[in-house]
């Protein structure tokens, strides 16, 4: 089938190379508002070509958008319209309200499967895109029933292929618990990374003090802001929440720290170390699908 | 020569098998209150036995402290009565100017060189222990002119057979730093870890939703309350600054986003972005430490 892959940096490229290698796409087509990264994207063989937007959108069954939040909110509703009767449209946006608002009352709403494959690097770049990214990752599809069962089939042929494993969700739901889990993390990390260099004004000293820890840390702070500030705005309610009760957390850790209350020192980080059995699990479920990557 | 390592944990274990390995212990002696990490060390060939502090003390020729902090301080002044003349004692904790505090004016302070080899991971355990752990990572010594040349000299030739690169400061400047670097990073990461178990109700979401960013975010927050407690409470007041510091960037990024400032966010998220030059930088280093490791 022909596949139109609009954005092509690592979530876009990484689906466009294993779309091809499962067999899915045999005419590949690839979009991008920057030249070069279509060319680099050609180069790597990424995709096939690159067409004009009016004949790839209307003449592929399945296109993919792979582009900030922002850009998709403003560019899905045309999309939408330039598709062909019976062509898929699919997004992987990490934001879903404000993406499934854009088209609810779209004459071709059926025709769009609302998702978000939870995978990605710190790195956002054309070049930073490979095969097996999205392998035993979880795939989030919202308001199912707003999509037809034709366009489900073809999403779910093409998740599948990538490895990843669908779950069904609301679209508030999601957003909420991605911000909870995601999104903090990454703001967490982010203004980690802006204190430490604001506080610590000889680079030298967190190049020799830093141990492992804090790269792992503020490892997230390198991610595209083009990619996350859109989030952030979009998904503004619920991380908003999150955000307010880490604030909380981290100031009652330091009410505890000034009274040097050693008991509840201990308590607090003990109780933080429960995140290892989520941890564990979570590494686990990775080995597992790094495992069924190399067989 | 004989050397005694009392604290069987992750460091003091990594310290034995390498001391042992370059030919520095030929006689190497463990003590731990926990009688299971000792045989432990035993049975894993970490150390070759144990002994009576008494004994192990009076007769070493180097005693390593890798011990928490509190207890460090506590345990310090009569580790150093009991060492025999010219024997050496180093510890390896995490905050410098309380240790250094508490031997101040000991008649024995010049036989003591106050280090802090920064190297560790999140697991604490004596069976974590592994040998290279500290191979091109950064070792600081503190207060070096209150230690005897003979000290020095001979906690060199442990530190370089470790593979540390040595650096020197005043205690109070480490326990500045390393707060702003390492200390907060941790707290940083309990507290995120603490904030996602608290709002998700749901563990399964934290599960499903997490991609490897939250990992590696909370990373740290798998480490020993044991350890940690104490190095915050001892460097109360410069972990205090820096997490001031790090709450006002949260409140000051909440505000911009409530205000949907984009323009402001994404700048405060490209300023983070510089963090990426500083850790290519570490990330360099660690691969060249690898493959000295593999040479």
């Amino acid at each position: 089938m022909k596949v139109t892959v609009i954005g092509l940096g690592l979530i876009g490229g990484s689906m466009a190379v294993d779309l091809r290698k499962a067999g899915i796409a045999t005419d590949l087509v690839g979009l991008d508002l920057n030249a070069t990264n279509v060319s680099k994207a050609i180069e790597l063989g990424l995709v096939d070509r690159t067409e004009t937007e009016d004949k790839a959108l209307s003449t592929s069954d399945l296109i993919i958008l792979a582009i900030p939040v922002n850009a998709l909110c403003a560019l899905l509703p045309s999309v939408l319209d330039a598709a062909k009767k019976g062509a898929v449209v699919i997004d992987a946006g990490s934001t879903k309200a404000s993406i499934c608002r854009a088209v609810n009352n779209h004459p071709k709403r059926e025709q769009f499967v609302a998702s978000h494959p939870i995978a990605g690097t710190e790195n956002s770049a054309t070049t930073a895109a490979f095969s097996g990214l999205f392998e035993g990752k979880t795939n989030i599809i919202c308001e199912k029933d707003k999509s037809s069962d034709e366009a489900l089939a073809v999403a779910d042929k093409a998740f599948n292929a990538l490895g990843l494993n669908t779950i069904f969700m609301e679209a508030e739901e999601h957003d909420k618990h991605v911000a909870y889990v995601s999104h903090l993390s990454h703001v967490s990390s982010f203004l980690l990374g802006q204190t430490v260099m604001d506080i610590e004004k000889d680079e030298k000293n967190i190049f020799n003090l830093a141990g492992s820890g804090f790269a792992s840390t503020v490892r997230l702070a390198k991610s595209s802001p083009e990619m996350w500030a859109p989030i952030f705005e979009q998904n503004l309610e619920y991380l908003s929440q999150a955000l307010l009760e880490y604030i909380m957390h981290l100031q009652r850790f330091h009410y505890h720290l000034m009274k040097k209350d050693t008991k509840e020192l201990h308590r607090i980080l003990s109780k933080a170390n429960e995140i290892r059995s989520i941890l564990d699990g979570i590494e686990t479920r990775k080995q597992n699908s790094e495992k069924s990557i190399v067989k």
